[in-house]
């Protein structure tokens, strides 16, 4: 059997339809109209452990179109994680995961972009694919951050303060057994600096944390879970069911923990487009 | 880069190493000895939604043992959920996932058998593979239970009290926005048959519950976020770190919302064996 490309949704419930059991969400109750996730638009920034399980979430749900950004290779040291096979490495994330996700979903239109977004034309770039890279044009519907850095959450923070784009953050532990996930609309919920993590506040470097020898843990569990958590979130933003994830939400791995906590936006925060954003608000 | 078989983990730190990530849990004094999970083998009973991708993230861990049973075939209406590739369709599953498996991991040994363990012949051969089955003979360490049905769920229940098996049970609902995990230590915790669900207790056939044209909904984020739950603490018990869950952890999306509660034995249990466990407990 070949997966071809369909052009409406089907709800019919045969083996060889890769909807049915999506728009079987719609016949129990759960999301009135699951068919829109075809005029969907998202950005996933960093297509690592978080981000590529993310992407390939939205892409076997259905979403109309997907935007990549990532500057790393794959590594036989990225195998302790989902998605990536032994036979990419060398390859950009990017590519290689444009590639399964296409193979995975035909139906999903698929950007890729291998590079940085922290450089200043790389930046720009990616301003103009949030605010016009939506299917048909004009602004894509939201933008997951699942980058490794403060540099590059920095970065998509400021960008989407400036543009009035709603995002989540994501991230995982550096000891991989505990990760959040935060919901972040420019005005109404506090941004990313409004309550700046330490480093960011010390305006240290932080790769002057990296020791020779010594690299950061992670789990396929942590980071598929902390990637399940984000796109659930972020399909109940996109297709209006449930509540979408209001505030930080924590996971803990190893009391099975999970803290939440609401977040108004700072008056007297660092970002001087977070201080207009809230005056709209 | 080919991945080559290795036959010792290395905590060395270079791109080339799959298990640079895992073993930095030992060095961040998460887990005492991670090395120990190539000594572990582990049954998976059901490899859709929720067994496949919980394979996958044992496999990638480096577990160092799989046995994975199913009697299902590959169809596109499987597309929306992790793991599988359109190309699989037609294949049997446990096909399909042990040679996707090997080539993601070949330092782990799979077993599969293709078919339903409820009947009397498959039956004894699943008991017999539980009890002798692991890495040099003997005992697997943990049997995963990620079936859709009660009467397997029954199966493995029996299975397990009469070898003083323990195991994780685990479930995703009908309306795919909420499921669990349960661990099951014969004597020590409720079993499967302690506290049964309605339609076991009913003796009703759940076929009947069945309807032409139904079909139930499921998500790659519920079901990738319950095998991660699954895997996470069937690694804290396999490697003896956090609280490996006690009990029924439930998940529900609409609301991020985590019940657990403490689930003690039923001396009025109808499983004998769950009775004379707990004479022995």
């Amino acid at each position: 059997p070949v997966r071809e490309k369909v052009a409406v949704l089907s709800d019919k419930v045969v083996d060889s339809n890769p909807y049915s059991r999506l728009m079987a969400l719609k016949k129990m109750g759960v999301v009135k109209n699951y068919d829109e996730i075809r005029h969907k638009t998202v950005v996933v920034v960093g297509v690592g452990g978080v981000g590529s399980v993310a992407a390939e979430m939205l892409v076997r749900c259905g979403v109309g179109k997907l935007l990549i950004f990532d500057y790393d290779k794959v590594e036989l040291a990225n195998m302790n994680r989902l998605f990536y096979t032994p036979d990419q490495c060398g390859l950009s994330k990017v590519a290689a995961a444009k590639k399964s996700l296409s193979f995975i979903n035909p139906d999903v239109e698929i950007e890729d972009y291998n590079y940085n977004i922290t450089t200043m034309d790389n930046f720009e770039h990616l301003m103009g694919r949030i605010s016009n890279g939506a299917l048909g044009g004009g602004a894509v519907d939201l933008v997951l951050s699942c980058v490794d850095n403060f540099a590059a959450r920095m970065s998509i923070n400021q960008a989407c303060n400036e543009l009035g784009q709603t995002w989540f953050e994501s991230g995982v532990s550096e000891d991989a057994v505990s990760g959040h996930i935060q919901l972040l609309k420019p005005g109404e919920l506090a941004c990313f600096e409004c309550a700046p993590p330490l480093i960011v506040a010390s305006g240290e470097d932080e790769k002057t944390l990296k020791r020779e020898g010594v690299c950061a843990a992670s789990l396929p569990t942590t980071m598929g879970i902390v990637a399940g958590f984000l796109v659930q979130n972020a399909l109940k933003y996109l297709l209006g069911f449930g509540d979408p994830c209001p505030a930080p939400a924590g996971y803990s791995a190893l009391r099975d923990h999970f803290p939440t906590m609401a977040l108004r936006p700072n008056p007297d925060c660092a970002s001087s487009w977070c201080r207009r954003r809230q005056a709209e608000y």
